[in-house]
Formats: C-alpha cells, structure tokens, sequence
C-alpha cells in the first residue's frame, strides 16, 4: 500500500531518506524546516571517502577535506542523480507535528507547515523523518555570568558567527573549545589584536591529517582498530595514543592538558590551533567566572581588560521545537531515541531498557546527557544497525570469496560502501568503490607530477604500511612499554644527573 | 682616536651595530636607508631564544614566534635600553656610499644622503657599516613569459604584497615557493576562491614546531646536532630526516617532493601550507610557462583559466644600489664578502680565495650564485669568527667548571648567549640567560593552570628527552637501518600477497 512520508530537512539524511522512501513507495511533497548555521571557513573534520553515501562516491577530484561550499555541492549532484529536487518543498516551516487522534490504529501524523507568505497548511502523514539536525537551538550560559548585564562590548553565540571582519584589531574572548569554538578563535586571532579561548575542560587536539598525510578518519576508523581496541585495556590505548599526540604537540606545555583520558570524550579537530598557541595568537584561558566593566574575570583570578566581544561556543540544545515534548525527551527531560533514531517500533518496555543501557555506557563518556543521546561509538552501532537491516558484511566469507575486498574491509578505513555489499538496497558498484577509495584520496593531489609513484608510495601503499605499522605497534607494545619504562628511567636518570650538576654549579 | 662611522639601516643588525660602535668609539649621527618591505600576517620563522640578541634576551612574556609587530617591539626595548634612538637619523635615505679619493692611506668613506625634504647631504665617515638588508630589490621574472602582454589580470612581487583582502573571491596564482611564497599562498587561499601555487623544483616543507611542540631551531641547532651531522654519512641523515618529514606528511603524495635532498637546500618554514593542500584551497602546479589570455600555461600543458591575479614570489636581488659594483660584485658579477661581512681586511688575494672556497662549498646546496653568497651554515660560522674576535665559548673549560652551562651549551640550542660568555664584549647575565633560557620558552604558555610541571614535563625536561632520544637514535641509526629493511620488506612481501591476493580477484 502506498503511504505518504514527511522527510524534515533536505540535508544529507533528508536527501538520502527521501531516496530510501522513493525506493519503497511512491512519495507526496515533503516540506522542509528552519536551518543550522554555519561559518564561512567551515572545513568539514570527515574525510570525503568517510562521508559519503553509501551509493554514490564522491568525486574523485574533490579535496579529501571540503569547505562547506563544495560539500553542498556534492549533496546537489546526489540529488540530481537520484532525481530528488522534486520531492523538496523549499521555504517551508514545519509548525507542528502530532499523532493524529487515531494515531493508535491509523499510525497517522498531523503536519503543519508555513510557507514563505506565511500561509498554514494542514497534512496527513503515514511517517515522519525528522532530518532538521541538531544544531538549531544555540544554547549561552550568557545569564550564569555575573556582570553581563553592564558589559559594553558585543556577546554573541557562535551560531550567528559568519566571519572575522568584524574583529579587526578587537580583543576577543571565544568561551567554549568544542571544534566551533577552536575554528572560531583561529579565525578571529588571524584579524583580531589578541584573542584568547576560554575553556573549562580542555581539549586534546587532532589533526585531520595523520600518519604520511592522510586523512584522520581513514587511517583511525577501521574493523581492525576497533579490534585492537577492545582487545587492548583501555588505560594502555589512552596511554599510548596520549603519548603520541603529545609528541606532536606536549599537552600540557600548551595548556591544553583535559582533565579527561582521550578515549573519554569527543577530541577537538583542529589543524591550526597549537600552531597559533606557539605564535602566541590564541591565548588559552581558563573557565570565564564574571565580567567586570569590559573586563572579563577568568577562574584562576586573572582578568583580561578591554574586551570588544566575547563569542560563546558554547554548543546547542538537542531539541525539535515541532515535537510534542513526549515524543523528544525522556523521564529527565532529555532526548530519547530508540537506537538513536526511532520514536515507535518494540515495546516501549524493551525500547526504554535499551536506551537506559545505551545512554549510561555514554554517560561514561559524556557528561552532558544529550550529548550522550546522540553520540555512539561508530562501527559497533553501524553493525548493530546492519546486523537488524540484514546488510553488514560477511567479512569471513568475503575473505574466502574475494579476498581483495575482504581484506579492505578488514583493514581498510570502515567506509560506506560496505554497507551495500548485500542484502537490501544491495549497489553493484559497491566492491568497485571500495577497490578504488585509495584512488579517489590520491586524486585531487594529482596536480604537479612528483614522479612516478610506486605501490608503497601510493596512499593504499602507505596506508598499508600504517595498518602494518599498527599491528606490528600492537604486538610490541608490552615490548615498547618495558623499553620505553627503561627510556624514562634513561631520562630521569640523566635528568636527575643534570639538575643535580646544574644546581651544584650555581 | 674617536671615529665617525656610518650605519645604514636600523633593524637588528643596524642597532646592534650601533651598539657595538658606541661600546667602542663615541658616534655622530647616521644615516637611514629606504626598507624592505613585509606583510601583515608575517611571523617570523627563528624562535625568540635563538634569534634575540646575544646580551639582551627577549621579555619572558613574549611569543616563541612573534609577528613583525612584537619583533619590531623588541628592537624598541633594545634601541631604549642602550640609548641607540638618539644615534639614528630617520627618514634619510643613503644615495650613494663612495671611497674618497684618498681611501688608500686615509681609510675614509664619503657618503651622500638625501632628507626627506630632498635635500642632499655629504659626510665623511671612517667607516660604514651597510646594514640595510637584502631583500630590497624584487627579481620579477615576469617578462620571460610570452603572453604576459596581455594579460588582463593583476601581476604584483611579494614585496608589494600586504593582505589578501584584494583577492576576495579571485583566482590567483602564487609563483614561487620560498618562505613568502608558502605564507602568501596560505594567506590568500582563505579569501580567494582558488588558489594556484607553481614551483619548479618542489621543497621539503618543515614546521615550526618540532617534537612535544618545541621551537624547531632550538632542538635542531645545537653542537650536539652539528656533532652528529658531520660523523654520520650526508646521505644517512637526509635520508632519516626526510623519513620523519615524510611520516608527517608524504611529501610525493602532497606533490611537494623536491628533485634536490633535505639538506641540499634551504627547506621551506611553513606550519599550514600541506592543510591547505590536503583541503584543496591550495593546489600545486609545476612550473609556469606562459600566459594565454586570462588563462595561465603551466609544463606540463595544463592551463587555468579564468585567472584574476598573479603574485611573483621570486625573491630579491642582493645589491645594494648606493655602493658602487666593484664593491658588491665579483668577478662573475655577484656579491663577494669576505667572510660574508667585510669588503675590507687582510690581503686581498687572501680573501678571495677564502670567498671562492666558501662560495664553492655553498654552490653545492644553492644553486643561486647570489643565495650561496648570502648562507652559511650556522654553528660553524659563528664559531669560526667568534674564534677571531676571541669569543668562542671554551666548551671543555666549561664543563669542568660549571658543568651546568657546560652542558647545556655543548647538548642545548646555540643560543646567542653562547658568544657572551669570554672574551671582547663579555656579559655578566650570559650565564643566567643560558640556565633560564627554556624558563622564558616556557612562559608565554602559561596561560591555563594544566597542574604542577615535573622536570620532565618542563620545556627543558621535554627537549632533553628529545636530546636523550636524538642520541639513542643516533647510537641505533644502524639497528634502525637494518630493521628498517626487514619492514620494508615485510610491507613489500605483504603488499605484493595484497595486490596480488587484489589482482586474482577483480
């Protein structure tokens, strides 16, 4: 029976939705709410193999990393292929959506939408996705700080935030480093007199780019090293990928240095922020306690004087103004989604025992419960996920049959296209996609010829050789922590040695 | 008997030529010549510690690297300390510096001066210092180019360049990719809509920031590292040095690789350039070849067309215009300084060959005649004549004496301080600058308490483990070696099973 399906939001899941519900049923006009706010420079931090849907690879002379701009071109070009466009009801609000009276048999949903000439209009729905995003409710402590009120420079939140020309030659306080936040106060120190990023918590800080160059994602999310992970106790993991990052850059020289392990909690992905820290151009500062005049007052005591504007990056409410409180929040008030994605389906018994237990393992990570509502722990949930669809790859036997691609799979970056490997929504070009996503990363560097390259120097080359480099990291670690325990000692004692000579001499 | 000596120029050497004159002889006034030119976003690429002055280190408070800004800050500092403000005539431009008719028993220089009212000037000095910098006189190869004619772009040199406001929204090609050309590149990629950067012989790009986040030079230049560079085959060290870089980012991948190795050549300084690239906002191209309307003809045959701006980051011309030729240039043309400083001194067949053995030696790394006249290496440079004056730090004296300075000034950074130590011109705090000079690279991060710093977590602590560990390295460079190619075969025997195991099952 044909059904009718409200998607919200022609974002990446609004667009890819529409596509799944095209490929069941016949679909209506579907409107389209409010948006998110984004800045000028904004790079996105996943790499364009990891991103992609699942049927349709990127192009292959995109950059690995894109600006907002091409991303958004890439979803236009998903959207003319599938034929979507026609399915989008552009400059529509979504008012309100409510079960129907009938809902308990009929399973029917009320919309009500506004156009742009702010006409109200009444539909029935069999469904409803709900793609809108989360970050449309900007949330700033603004009122916590006392003295706010008498402050006579600018406050603003980074949702409104669109560039830094307008703080040329400014002293800024950014508030918050979320990766917002260290975008934001990087942009603004680049044309601002001084900036400084107050942060509570601190932050460890990755790079987009890992081993060789390559993309983070790439190299760091895979079926082996979710293997390794789990494998290994997470005290050692921390320890030894806390020791890496800090050989990059020493945490707590910088004064970054969280009060969290790097396994506990979402990193910062930012490229240039130590950069800017060691030029002196970002300031890092402590938890902001109060303002005083156009002093800001900071919780170690200091205050920084003379302060035109303060942006609070301070994240957003995970809230949908359209729903009905009891379809968005649970028991305290926060959002609850089966799965982190359904309202209906098992018994709401089974549901709710499912989302205590998902969301306590997160809370673990997360402090705040909606973050923990929304965030998981990427390739276990996408094979849960799989698992209940009947598509997640059959690694044993894609070893025996095609061991090529079995091995990608396993070794390779998690990318989408595993997920259409078999089973519904099945896609032909899927084994071709996976063969080729080295390919695709290599391309848009391919710009000045450096040579000829050679399957070591080839990004798959190199990536193997990280794989390798990490399985062998992996079996030598118990190795490297005695070397490395004999190394510290090595230093200590040799410290010792020249503190001791040091002071003897003064 | 007091001297009238000329200094022409006030930047760093300027003042502390000035200084030196004034320690020596009682001065008139002196003259000022014309500027090079810089840009806004310009941050200096040698560290605070390594690059202040040798009796006057810079404010504790102040960034490892600075913008122009604070530099220029600092040199204020210097100029008021030592009352060298009163010595300089500002606004005056040097037009021609000549030696007077009886220069051969006099020694005594007649120079010509022009006011900023136009009015000329001469004088009579028994010496002139030219401390006017190099990098006055753009090289713009533009006319090499067939097509340049009409091209209806704009065509500027980096010496004209100040911000990428112009460039909003253009597409612009930055020629050339010496330490300008990289920054601008960088700089105008974050206005500009497309950004093009064309080199011809590629470059090993470095940050600044070395291991744990430490200034670059002052864990690269010290004796110890001058030590291991000379025992250890050339081909050794670029080949472990370019591993380590390559391991950041592969240099073939970015399209970087240069045709030259890592210590040939003078490597670029850049921390942004390989983002920018791995984010497409900065694409590499080999060679320009030519114009062809708007559009811009590169080697190998690949054109972009469209091209709104085209920046010449082809560095300067050491001449100096009011000296006259038989001065500044050699035989062959180019500039010929004894010891790369003086035009005067011991016989002159001596300095000539002194000149062409050293030319010689740096021809092999530069293949500019005018850079090899200009570069040195470093360490051994300054020995050689601090030897002269008699200031060369007595290392073995040192370590029985005061272990503690001993130490740090054979396995430390080669801090200026070093040459204040004995002889002509010896200061008292020279020792305390060397004891507390990672004290000072330390304090600017102290901005956000990140708990109590152990020596081992201190600056000093940090760099000594890279020490530490520079020195196991080296004493492991061979086992390294060995299993280095145990790994490299391993990843070839298991890249080979992969694309074989890959090629028998598409």
């Amino acid at each position: 029976m044909s059904q009718r399906v409200a998607v919200i939001g022609a974002g990446p899941s609004g667009l890819t939705s529409i596509k799944s519900c095209l490929d069941e049923v016949s679909l209506g006009e579907t409107p389209e709410p409010g948006r998110s706010s984004i800045y000028r420079s904004l790079v996105v931090n996943t790499s364009k193999e990891m991103m992609c849907f699942s049927d349709f690879p990127m192009p292959a002379d995109y950059p690995n990393y894109m600006l907002h701009s091409q991303l958004l071109q890439y979803l236009r070009l998903y959207a003319q292929h599938f034929d979507l466009l026609r399915h989008i009801t552009f400059q529509t609000s979504v008012l309100t959506v409510r079960q129907r009276p009938d809902f308990s048999h009929s399973g029917q949903w009320e919309v009500v939408t506004e156009n742009r000439e702010g006409q109200e209009q009444r539909h029935i729905f069999d469904g409803v996705l709900v793609c809108s995003g989360h970050y449309t409710q900007p949330v700033s402590p603004l009122d916590q700080f006392p003295g706010h009120e008498s402050f006579p420079g600018r406050c603003l939140h980074s949702w409104e935030y669109k560039d830094a020309d307008a703080f040329r030659g400014k002293r800024v306080v950014v508030v918050g480093i979320g990766n917002s936040g260290g975008d934001i106060a990087v942009e603004i120190s680049r044309a601002a007199e001084k900036t400084f990023l107050s942060t509570r918590k601190g932050a460890w800080v990755l790079s987009r780019m890992s081993s060789s160059g390559l993309p983070l994602d790439m190299t760091a999310i895979s079926r082996l090293t979710v293997l390794l992970t789990s494998l290994l106790p997470r005290a050692l993991v921390n320890w030894a990928a806390e020791r890496t990052l800090n050989h990059r850059y020493d945490h707590r020289l910088y004064g970054l240095q969280p009060t969290h392990r790097l396994l506990e909690q979402k990193p910062l992905i930012n490229d240039d922020l130590p950069g800017r820290i060691l030029q002196g151009a970002v300031v890092l500062k402590p938890d902001l306690r109060g303002f005083q005049g156009s002093g800001l007052l900071f919780q170690d005591g200091t205050t920084e004087e003379d302060i035109d504007a303060v942006v609070f990056c301070t994240g957003y409410n995970g809230t949908f103004s359209f729903l009905p409180p009891s379809l968005c929040s649970g028991p305290g008030g926060d959002l609850n989604l089966y799965r982190y994605l359904y309202n209906t389906l098992p018994p709401r018994k089974t549901m709710l025992s499912k989302i205590e237990t998902e969301t306590k393992r997160n809370m673990k990570s997360y402090l705040c419960p909606r973050q923990a509502a929304l965030h998981v722990d990427y390739i276990p949930y996408l094979d849960s996920l799989a698992e209940q669809v009947g598509v997640r790859p059959n690694i044993l036997g894609l070893l025996l049959r095609e061991p090529g691609v079995g091995l990608r799979v396993l070794l390779g970056p998690c990318t989408p296209y595993q997920y259409r490997l078999r089973g519904p929504g099945k896609w032909d070009g899927a084994r071709q996609a996976i063969l080729t996503q080295w390919e695709r990363v290599a391309q848009p560097f391919r710009t000045r010829s450096t040579g000829p390259t050679t399957g070591l120097n080839s990004p798959a080359g190199l990536a193997l050789s990280t794989t390798v480099g990490l399985g062998v990291e992996a079996a030598y670690i118990a190795t490297d922590l005695g070397s490395t325990l004999i190394l510290y000692c090595l230093h200590y004692g040799l410290g010792s040695l020249f503190f001791f000579v040091v002071k003897t001499s003064v």
